[in-house]
């Protein structure tokens, strides 16, 4: 395994940091901000990797460290060890670069200005402030601006067939001149960025935008991929899912596993809150016709647990990329008159009711996962906000560093709830992985959870 | 008096507010914040005018007001009553929209991030560090960039051939590629800009530089010309003095009054003190051969108050203005070459040794101007500090709302000090009103103070 | 007087050139491509100079040179002996540079591709192809934008007064963001194009236009200020002239001597043409009130000469350059929308009629001179057509190289023709002289003609 | 077959054209100017077909029209009967649009400045001339800019893993900033555009260029791709071929059939003239590890040919991009220090020799065929030069239309020679034929030629 140390020596991108910044991320005394940028750093550094399991990654390179340093010009950073792949003829490559100073820039921000802030983190309101001053600080929000962004979500770990059809649609989208965001990392979450580029590249769009959110958590698993030209580190995967839908105007997703559940459930536990009825929020499920079965087996999912109300939501498309790009822009049109009439600002979704059980951070370990309420006896809205809670315990056995330590310490998670929600999400678990799409290593996956049926 | 009463449309420009940010702006219950947003919008507004005192601004426009509207695009601002200078056929001039964008930065920005904060304002690392803050927050700060700003002091009441001899030494600078930074206003502030901007346009420089250094006290005397493309307002006149100091690569003094005085002050009082010592900082006097007795008298004031290692500090420059430019070209070089050595920033001045009584606000009422310690026992630099608040006061008296307000209820300020000091103060004031360097309105000049001899 | 021996090394803006073309423009053999190159190029390289008499440049500078070389970046220019005034520092000035390399490509364009094809500049519309294509190649024509380029014309020798009133219209008009274009040169020809540029700086109008339309034989007398952005060098005064009136789209005449009475000539005999009737032609006369009385002299000398009908032409505002410029704003709408309705090119006015004796290179020699027919008994448009040449025989007999000569040597051109008309001429040529607008070595005018009354 | 009829309204990327070339392209007494718009044109639009036979392309489209109309903003095109693939939801894609105008500039300037001119295109440095004035009127040559172009050839028609191989090439090109040229169309012409797109996004290299080289006769078999950024039309297949070799850096061939082995042999017989000897000329032949064999035959026939110093002047690198990108870095920078000591022109390779034979048009009919001398009673370029013509004339046969035309007249053309050389032609033709490589619809390739043994 090649490694590189070298020094990224300071330019215009670099951001500009005062010296309390600069110590507070060096200092010993700040053990957990400091192991935070190196995990991020380590895992923007190692795009391109096939590996999806953050603890293999971690021990991969346990001897990567970075140092920030004070020069005349701005910072440098000091890289040892790091992944060779991040370099092109010994020259970090330039996308790579810019994910290192965003993941500086996010951890000292959310470190200063949220964590040592006298602003109340615990409160509805103020935790969509918290999202929306991390966007703005990475300078994401843009005034004056039609709504163009398409949120792509998918898995990471899909099929060849699947992933081209990734890229076509990501080419119509392009063509079309639509921005794409994505939760970063391979597979659906690259494909739409590369059709995008390409179709940009024929309508001479030189200002496409490739967004990727991540969180430190799942960066390591679903590493960047260096066309990703904003990235912003949420500090949790909860302010992750708002900015994601407080900023897309429209959401399609492809085929994809454990996350994916997770992202659709999130969402449609948000449009089911009665105070979003009348919000108009284009989303859209496709794939290539391969694919069709695992649609249909999803929105059997929803119907059984959700309810036919849920599925009015979404709208299925098979195998047309082109009709999911018309759709998309013909369905964005109604979110821009509706912002219009609402006053409400096309860069941030500030009406969107987002309770507070879908924004306080879930701790997926073996207590909150056996302790789930999945039943039928709360609002549909609530079901699903803890149906989303056991997919994010399952994504983070499955990927994540502190998931799969706890899960190898002891054993699956349990999940229970009523019967017949069990058996539908053992189910579809069931065919998930059948069909891969949990790991990018298929062939011996071991199940991280124990549904009680 | 023309006033206009319209709403400036939201564009690229403008940055975007978080719904609090905006209801803090226009609540009742931030009246202060209200009451700042106001005047130093309608200062800004009111640029290209004649009167540099306060008090008559505020009198004549005490039907303005501003407010702040979310829209789709951005936010909207609503103008009643603004001074009709700052519109070309009904249309906000440009330069003015933006400075109307960065007094709503700067505004919020210091009071949700620093007043609002868990900072500590009274130490003195901490408002360096807020300085900072406030000038990366502006986007002031460029990584990557060779030193290239000059600061030019001087005063706002100056006469034509001081003008013009500012407007040439800034043409001169412009050919130079040189930056400029001033306190924004007119006269020695406004015409370095212009000449530079003539300069910047025949060398094709077109990200030439005029950036304002401001605070809310004095920005209604000395409005901001539509030429500063790059405006801060600083929470008050000390932050302001360490922005320039800490920004700036090069000094260049005009002749001027008070206020000038001040700044001179203020900066030898800094490099007065022994930890500055190596330090290179360029800093030149300089005027046309007309004003040649104006710097011979400062020289004296300097000379026989801080004395002849003050006097080595500056250069003293008449009617040359090539010469002064050539001269600020080799001195930058050498403060290229200290901060290199230094790893110390290009962009931010972190070594420089400023005490914390130049640092804390110094409120220039009745009892602060008459409780002043002017005299020898104290470090020379702590006689500069003390001096330099004299003059603080003066100004206050001379062109702020509070001052002259303060003024008209007690009477001049009274000075008191070691009396050939008190002597050499009381001559140099009065050359100042001679030579008619006190206000814009020059006839009539009733002195705010009074020197106790 | 300060000469510099340099490089200039090649960049980005340096056209390519063939090998042929290089060997042409260094060839004994193409000795008059050389000289006019030599030339234009030192006329580019004094500018700021206090002359604008031609021949006394040339004799000052006889040692001046020019050559070009090939180099891998591209072409590599050598001058010998060239004024210092062009360097600041040693580093030519940016604008100047581009200057020279406008040079270049105008001289290499129109010989190759004009005098060497296969066109024949004989015929009318070919002319006006030929100054399109010389235009085009200068990349002057941008489609796509609306009418906003204001000619300004007006004297080189103006007073101090009038030089800041020109100022104060080009301020103005830059707040507006017009662009402007001028003859090159001092006084009227700079005031406005520094004017425009801090009035652009307040509009953040980075695209600020400010073109230069000279020729080789008044270049060295007007030598274009480096603000001029783009200059166009054509190869003789009547495709100068044609290009003004077909690219812009409103016309300024400043207080000016002989060269600005030949250019409202060639205006008014082309606007008088029967076909020109219904086209609108913006066309303001304006100058500071001290200047009123000038204008009252030229208004009586086009009454009396070319009729009523011809001072229906142009407006007359004194005085007032808001309302020049509002005026301005007016009457290029009614430009826009005519050419909109004709479907005729917004950035060249194909279809304004310009009769051949308008276009063709009329040779102000001794002979031509004294046989210009000056009388009533032809249609008025020819009328003025002569009357320009008369003018323009007196421009070459002041400031240009090979007038002065052929003065010297045979004595003051003769000007005959109708008695009123001669008596009208000799008073308005009189008054030039008295206000001392036909040299800016004022003092000691010697008339280069001599009027047959 | 989907067919649009629209206008294309005048923006600012489309050049200016003069009343007069607007009517010679409109013009019926210009008819093979017009048909040659209309030919090209369509081409344009017709991208992403599946069809490489001009014929079909033209019968498939005769009802396809276009016309120029001068607008006040520009030009205005109409198109009718449009292929429908050139648009997104009625909307002409950008890439599309821009090479319409391309088309039209190019055209304009051939008749006009070539065509109509006094230069006398029979002599080799006038046609040499003539490439760079065609070059430099597209604004191709950039001067101060660093070698970093790369010439890629290789077949339209080539299988899917040899295309994703040409991506993985241009990824590893675009990885370093390298720019791509390649003959436009699909296959080999378009994945090392796609790849290096990808690879400058990576690198944020925003300026990447992708340029097209094309002429009349081959445009409608393969029309340039959108991604194509600069395109250029050259009157012949000749002059194309200059360009290529006098812009190009550094040249890669990938497999393909005879159009690339044309390339090749011009290639190689200028390489071979004694005056090329010293000249570095990086030039590799690639492919995925499926195609050595491919390489083994060319390599072959080359060797059996033209000898084994023709072999030295190329190296074959199998199923490695990364070492040819690395390979083409070091090669390209002897580029560099040869022309920079040589003081030759980057953009433009002015000293590499071209004999007169690889610059007269080749008019491939039936006759010209069958006089071909390819024997070894010559120098060895020259039988390069008449081996390259017989190949020119198979491409013809293929996929141009008029040869199509004359193939199905009177048959095959017939080719003689030395019979070794006449044996290993037909080998290599009967290998091209057996891999697919002569046209894209493979089932039944039916020889345009026959080797006459």
């Amino acid at each position: 395994m090649n490694q590189i140390s070298t020094s990224i020596s300071p330019d215009e991108i670099m951001g500009v940091l005062s010296q309390v910044e600069i110590n507070t991320l060096a200092s010993v005394d700040s053990k957990d901000l400091h192991e935070t940028l190196r995990r991020c750093s380590l895992a923007v550094l190692n795009c391109g990797s096939q590996i999806d399991d953050s603890k293999v990654v971690f021990d991969q390179f346990k001897n990567f460290d970075i140092s920030i340093h004070r020069r005349s010009r701005g910072i440098r950073l000091d890289l040892i060890n790091a992944p060779s792949s991040a370099f092109v003829d010994g020259q970090i490559i330039r996308g790579i670069k810019e994910h290192l100073f965003a993941v500086i820039r996010d951890i000292v921000y959310v470190h200063n200005e949220l964590q040592n802030s006298t602003i109340d983190l615990k409160a509805s309101p103020q935790i969509t402030n918290a999202v929306f001053y991390i966007l703005r600080n990475a300078n994401i929000l843009h005034p004056g601006v039609d709504p163009n962004l398409v949120v792509c979500w998918g898995g990471h770990a899909i099929n060849r067939t699947e992933y081209d059809y990734t890229k076509e649609v990501g080419h119509e989208l392009g063509l079309r001149k639509l921005n794409i965001c994505t939760g970063c990392g391979p597979g659906a979450m690259k494909g739409p960025m590369k059709g995008a580029t390409i179709g940009h590249a024929k309508q001479r769009h030189r200002k496409g935008r490739y967004m990727g959110f991540t969180e430190p958590g799942i960066i390591a698993a679903e590493s960047p991929n260096p066309i990703v030209n904003e990235l912003v580190i949420f500090p949790d995967i909860e302010k992750r899912l708002e900015a994601f839908v407080r900023t897309g105007h429209a959401f399609i997703v492809f085929p994809g596993g454990a996350g994916t559940a997770e992202e659709i459930l999130y969402l449609l536990g948000i449009l089911l809150h009665p105070k979003n009825k009348e919000t108009p929020f284009p989303l859209i499920f496709t794939g290539p016709k391969e694919s069709a079965g695992y649609f249909e087996k999803l929105n059997e999912f929803i119907g059984s647990t959700l309810g036919s109300e849920a599925q009015k939501k979404y709208k299925i498309i098979i195998d047309n990329p082109e009709k999911v790009a018309k759709r998309i822009i013909k369905d964005i049109a109604k979110v821009r008159n509706y912002r219009r009439k609402q006053s409400d600002a096309f860069y941030y979704n500030w009406k969107l009711k987002i309770d507070e059980n879908f924004q306080q951070p879930f701790i997926p370990n073996h207590q909150n996962m056996a302790s789930l309420a999945i039943s039928r006896d709360q609002p549909t809205h609530t079901l699903a906000s803890n149906l989303r809670k056991a997919f994010s315990g399952i994504v983070a056995g499955n990927i994540k560093d502190e998931g799969i330590r706890a899960i190898e310490k002891h054993g699956p998670f349990k999940i229970n709830g009523d019967k017949d929600i069990m058996l539908a999400l053992d189910h579809l678990l069931e065919s998930f992985v059948a069909q891969g799409r949990m790991k990018l290593a298929k062939n011996d996956y071991k199940p991280c959870y124990h549904v009680i049926k």
